[in-house]
């Protein structure tokens, strides 16, 4: 153990509101809409294994997707040039999370009536958005290899708030300190049976399990 | 171009109290003292970094360091260990980002009589650390290779508030589509006159650049 002081600093966060969470959930039910809440810091793979995921699972499904960004529309671009399928960009004006209501405002601007599955590829941030209940059935966190297999100790609420935890960028771990089991054990930390995947999506690897996980989930929905 | 269409949802974010800025960059002023705010997405490099520049500047200058983390002291820990000098860990208590306040009862934590130079490791986070101003002298982001050179495009405020950008891990170039010159032109588009370095850590690349920039800027606090 080295020589260092642990200061505690804390300041009361408030809480947005989240009426509108169950409302939503509730809708999205009715409707038979699995939606999923993709979340991850900048950089981490997000674009690249949704696109992945789409085109496998786009023959079975109706697809939406809504790509949430600060500025640019690079990601919304390569989503609907990639796999075809109805995307829309939202922008948030600076804000670090999705709220429900402009989750609401973005299933209704991308049109809920024609689909099976929307995705939302949160802003990349790997803490404001795990506080913020956008109405999801289903929360992704994924971490990538190059940024360490610590993350969990270090960001814990977005690891808790997970339903389901996916490690991508797999095929450069030739390059990274990054401990598979590691990271394995710190996420099971934070969430202890929570399924948990080890990806690639560039190579294929690990994505046929996280499909069938998915398909799993999405076929309850729609049952 | 392909076909989605683009929807601006805007939600008013509650500027905290930033009151206390001016009046810690009077006091640094008084005192001489040089403090710079390191921010970056998680796992982007930025312990590596501060270790490196800290082991090269600590013979000149009497440095302290706050990281600032959510939870874990992995890496003060890490800090104090590898460069010996004056370490706290700060623990937000779930919050993103650090207020002036906070930053200043970090300084006081830490301790200021003899100190020249006080480097705060900021949460991992590209958004909301940009809109809080701790009062620092200088703010230096990183952005590392892993990320992908589009950054400065969908987080456009921290590469506006910055005063230096470095590049960081650029070891591992071989195995990414990052391109140097497109992420330079990024960040100049958002940032038109601010240094950048391109730098990798491990390899000690780019540093001496980034060094001579600091102790100059060092220096004329000091002066």
């Amino acid at each position: 153990m080295s020589d260092y002081k642990i200061v505690e600093i804390k300041e009361d966060i408030t809480s947005r509101n989240n009426l509108f969470a169950k409302e939503i959930k509730k809708e999205l039910k009715e409707r038979k809409i699995f939606y999923m809440n993709v979340m991850a810091s900048p950089g981490s793979g997000k674009t690249t294994l949704i696109t992945n995921l789409i085109n496998r699972l786009k023959k079975d499904y109706r697809i939406g997707v809504i790509e949430a960004d600060i500025d640019s529309d690079v990601d919304a671009d390569s989503i609907a040039k990639n796999t075809g399928v109805k995307t829309i960009q939202m922008h948030t004006g600076g804000a670090c999370h999705i709220t429900c209501q402009m989750s609401y405002e973005a299933l209704n601007a991308l049109g809920m009536d024609d689909l099976d599955v929307i995705i939302l590829e949160n802003i990349g941030n790997l803490v404001c958005p795990a506080e913020f209940d956008t109405g999801a059935t289903c929360k992704l966190v994924l971490l990538s290899v190059p940024e360490g297999d610590d993350k969990p100790l270090k960001y814990p609420l977005m690891f808790q708030v997970a339903n389901a935890v996916a490690i991508t960028k797999t095929d450069i771990s030739h390059v990274f300190d990054f401990d598979v089991s590691k990271a394995e054990k710190n996420v099971h930390m934070r969430n202890p049976k929570i399924p948990f995947f080890v990806t690639s999506a560039t190579e294929n690897k690990g994505i046929d399990e996280l499909e069938q996980y998915l398909r799993s989930e999405i076929n309850k929905v729609l049952a």
